[in-house]
């Protein structure tokens, strides 16, 4: 299967909201974590069955809702009928590779966007489905290790500014963290790259231009990631939902900051590709004109020599040189002589 | 006759919407069938003349007429006069290369665009029409086989959400199987495209560049067809027609999504496409490299060789090494030195 | 002079508005065709002075006034002047390198545009501008022989629409044609570049990159002149001018959906076109590796064999295979032996 | 110095509105002409002081003051001061390499565009900047020799529509010189490039590649100069000043016609001059083709030659051949035939 | 370290508004020097501890306090708090690779941006922020030696404008002072780069290729740090805050005048660098035509002189050329005349 495209085909002639997992399964079990917090307290738990869930839409503290794993119909429908995910959103935390987007109504917002992992020169993707109602958000990942564990730290400190504050800023906390770990990725990248060149400056080998090739697979794979988080941001910027409160704004502000240079980045890696890719062009280029240049003064210098030996080969009557005692002398002096000359001028011309 | 334009010689001079089929007949004869339904019934028929369908636009009940075969004027103006299509969007249903594109007026909407059939490498289109008025859904397709079947199937299932909504519901599940084809296609051409990878990564072919050259036409013609699409979309969800029920503008939305993804991942394969095209340049430059170096190895070795051989092939009397005993095997042993010396200078630069 | 572009240098100087013809004098005589119609007659009339065109301002009937020719100043000018055409307008007619425009005022719409023409895979153009006032259409034509023979007979024709309707229909009819025509040319273009892309699969030749040059040239041509339109018919559909009846709007409608498709078109040529000059390119690429294979396969096989001639050739005494009775026929089968393995060698590394 | 960039270090450190002079200084003296005209008179004089131009201000005459030579900051100051122009306008009249703008205030309208000139290959700019206030324009110009002369003819003719119309006429017909001055020079560069055309589809030379080269140079800098102008004329266009005359407007839309077209113009220029450079690149190859392929035929034909000659040439003892008196014309036949064999496999091969 | 890419490990997991220093540390010791002034005084000052400056809000002169170094949290913390800016301004004044921006708030005005240095072909950069809050400006400088010299001479200069007007004015000032330098920048590389354009009309080396490269990287790297300058310049011209004052717009006007030239300049040289590259890469290529040409012209000449030596080598008896007398000379003339017709005939082929 495709790594940049899942087979669709099991949904060919579903009605529009059917709930079908496209893609490949990734984690085994879904396991479910709820934190309900206050300024005072959290509660964290472990919850088994999707029902247990409902409860926390009736607390008046504020609750994530953390549900990892995304293939079971059942449980998707249970917990998105109960806290009104539209039953197109639905569909969508199912799809796993939904293109991100941000769909703002009475009910809640429904985010969704992709998590990138990089490891050993290959980007892997999961998917995060975000939900974010009154006094609760819930999160619904496509694989397991995602990169919130500084934030549950956070929300575990009493001392945090986390606890204080509405669930619509642990959403943009979950926004930052991801968008930070995207810029996280663009820098090893960007290393990767510098080192890349450096290299090439210094010699042409074909295994450069497999890696220029993965590289650019790669990039066009974060980048179809990462530009439409930029709408994503806007557009929950411009919602003007009562959702977000307009003290957080200046936080989505910041994160529509920081997706906007990381795209910057994106672009300028792009560009830095193509030029690489046409300084290894230039260096194979460079090398076949080396090639030629062996091949023609070895030609060049042996060529008239091995005439003149030819003609002293021949067997016609009466050739003087031949007779002459220090004949063979002087031919090896003429040849000698020619073959300076040869060289002299492939040295005037700048060959070496 | 060129696959991307079709003759429109036969239209020079007519007045604008006049009814003339633009194409290859593709259908030898029109038919025409009807689904009459709401919640509880199914009424489905096979209609010979287009005056049996004019029933259908008095009776309480939704109805789907579906036409397939657009070649015949004296039916399109039948139906098309009695359901209220404008002129001009008759002379489009038998202008089989329309450019995909949504008028709305009261009367009614229309749509147009292209179903697209991806077999061997090649991708073939089908014209679909849609007018979508009160109670009514008229199809014209210009092809028999369309994409429809799971759609005609869950109509005539009575528990199925499409009975009980209304005409444009339907449309919109028309437009969402169409468009789920279109992605279809897209991931088969994905996938191709990555076996081609994998194998450019192994070795150059000219096989494979005039792959590359149909890949790149038929992903021309892709976008060709499904570029407009968004628009149409776009243009219906802002139609603001009493026709389409607000409770559907979601559906519509979400199909937007889903042709955007279509979009980016066509642009995707377009810059893959490229930069095949590119790394199948590098595999020839490499090749060129590699003739060029066995070339020049085997000369440069050679020509020292040959040169010595040419000097004691000369007649000189008096060359000293020719009389010794030894004389053969010393000049044996000297070229062996000397080819040895060469292939080890080659060895150092790193030629093989 | 260019085909490009006109001498300017006459208009150097002269202030705004000033009628000089610029171009070249394409028509002998000025010649003007009068249509003046109804519902029920057609009267027609060549015109011999410009001024007694004047009187069918005045008539309660339509009339069509045709002027072929646009390098007399005193005619463009006493009809300018009697039909309220803008002084700047005048000078745009006679400015036989107009881009395509549409400029709206209470007196009178005003649209210039370029008829062109494909013969023998070269476009050329004849610029046409169109007065539109109450009653009364003025075409302005640069050369004979125009695309509008069907508009006449449609209108010497009792039964047709055109005499029904207002002299905007006829100018809409008349883009129409104008629009149709570049259609037909795009198809023809389209079709020479397919038969050219069969070509170059095959093999690959120097006429074809001038044949791709010429193309390129030509598109451009195309381009340059086709691209303004879309712009022309916009800004007269939205003109909001009380010369353009409300019932006419879908016909304009539906002239920019033509016009659309047939730049969409001419943009994939231009892309076809780029595909076919680096497939062009890679042929070349193909056949220089061709070259070297060539040459590489004879030198390498020959080398060898040469040089061990060439060891047998010298005039070493006590050579022991020399004395062999049978050392010729070894030496034979020897340099067979070694010519198979060189072979052999590109054999398996696939060169032939 | 640089001819793109002029020494701005000057001008480091100085606050906003400094009148420092940047630029290479062309005009040894300042001059100033005054045209003092109404419908009936002209007056004309040459000015020696800067405070001899202030009674023009409060003359009820419309005046035209044209400094020439913009290098003296006390002359700048001292008309720039009286006729209200802002301090930073008068900064950017002496800044020789200003970004064509328009600034409009209640004051006056101040206007800066670079005047071209076009001689044997190379562009050369002049700044000039306009002043436009009640019954009075300011011209500064950087160098002589400016393409006014026809203007001034005009003004000194009783008859001319200039001197009945206001100084705001007066600006349109000097901006209207200048593009069309514009418009000439792309013309020329056109015809040029159409010669270089011609030359490139016959041979590929190195001086082409040269002249290549220094086109584009030239279009770069011709593009710096005119793309901003079509902003100016639209700025000027929509500055609902009361300074100028909405009769006048019009006479600005054909302005604005006039830079579309030429920048259409440059456009197509700078994709020809791509195009240019890729034929000149195939050039290359086939010349590279055209070398192998003498190396190649010279070489495939000579060397199984020499070979056989080689193999007669080695002291083998009981060589058959060599003792048959037939034996060396036998060989030569031999030889003949081998050689019509290799160029008929060229020829057949379509090398030659 | 990477010089595009700053370490955001360290940041991984905090909350939006940490203030933690992303960068390099540049600055031992952050130091603060105040200036207080008005029309008449200047008071300045170095403050040892933040708490100092605390005073200068409430004094009603203006003041400006300018900080060097940004490393330590508790300085930007204390001064940051006390002057009210953004916590998450705070955090952008610490990450010193933020891309230039602009906050507007009731409270302050927050403007970053990068001051450049062309040193050597290298391009450094040093991060400036600037909170303008009523009458007091801080700026926030991340390495010593910016290029603000000139602005302190000013305004400890009684007479400069600089002391009679706002705060607001100073922050136009040092924009201006940082954009100067921006153009000063380009300049110098412009003029780099044409010296470059010369020395590649001559010849063709590796060096220029790697500089080429170089240029490219630092022209990129200009590119990021200046293009999103417009934005902000932008941003605070139409803030509409109140800390700006509206006889000041004309002067923030200007900056943006002069960051579009410098924009437009940074996107000629892009264009410029690209045409050096494929100049260098022809030159390459002649380069291969020429190694080409040597090696084939000497070959062609060589190959059938060697083959008729090696005919008269071969050892065939009844040879009668070999018998002849005169035969050896006569084979010494036929080698030059066939030599000098190979080499008549590459003359007229033009190889040389």
């Amino acid at each position: 299967m495709s790594r940049l495209f899942k087979r669709k085909d099991a949904k060919k002639g579903k009605p529009p909201g059917s709930l079908i997992f496209v893609g490949q399964k990734k984690v085994e079990e879904v396991t479910i974590d709820v934190y309900e917090y206050n300024k005072e307290t959290v509660y964290q738990a472990k919850v088994k069955f999707p029902l247990e869930v409902e409860h926390y839409k009736e607390t008046p503290d504020n609750s994530w809702i953390d549900v990892i794993g995304v293939h079971d119909p059942e449980i998707i429908k249970a917990i998105g009928d109960h806290f009104e995910v539209h039953v197109l959103n639905q569909e969508d935390i199912m799809s796993t590779d939904q293109r991100p987007k941000c769909d703002v109504s009475e009910k809640g917002i429904y985010l969704v966007l992709q998590m990138l992992k990089y490891h050993e020169g290959k980007i892997t993707s999961g998917q995060l489905s975000i939900w974010l109602t009154h006094r609760c958000i819930i999160s619904f990942q496509e694989v397991m290790g995602d990169v919130f564990d500084p934030v549950r730290d956070r929300l575990l400190n009493p001392n945090s500014k986390l606890r204080a504050r509405g669930v619509d800023y642990l959403g943009i906390v979950l926004l930052d963290t991801i968008i930070d770990n995207y810029i996280i990725i663009i820098e090893r990248f960007g290393e990767e790259l510098e080192l890349l060149e450096e290299d090439l400056l210094e010699r042409t080998t074909e295994a450069q231009l497999a890696k220029l090739n993965v590289y650019k697979r790669e990039l066009h794979y974060l980048r179809r990631a990462m530009r439409p988080v930029r709408e994503v941001i806007l557009r929950l910027y411009k919602a003007e939902s009562e959702l977000v409160q307009t003290e957080n704004l200046p936080y989505i502000k910041d994160l529509e900051d920081h997706i906007t240079q990381a795209l910057d980045s994106v672009e300028l890696y792009r560009e830095m590709l193509n030029d690489l890719m046409s300084l290894h062009q230039s260096g194979i280029n460079n090398k076949q004109n080396e090639i030629l240049k062996v091949l023609t003064v070895f030609s060049v210098v042996f060529i008239p020599l091995t005439f003149i030996a030819g003609v002293y080969g021949t067997n016609f009557e009466n050739i003087p040189e031949l007779r002459s005692p220090i004949g063979y002398y002087v031919f090896w002096v003429a040849e000698m002589i020619i073959a300076a000359c040869m060289l002299l001028y492939f040295k005037v011309k700048g060959w070496f």
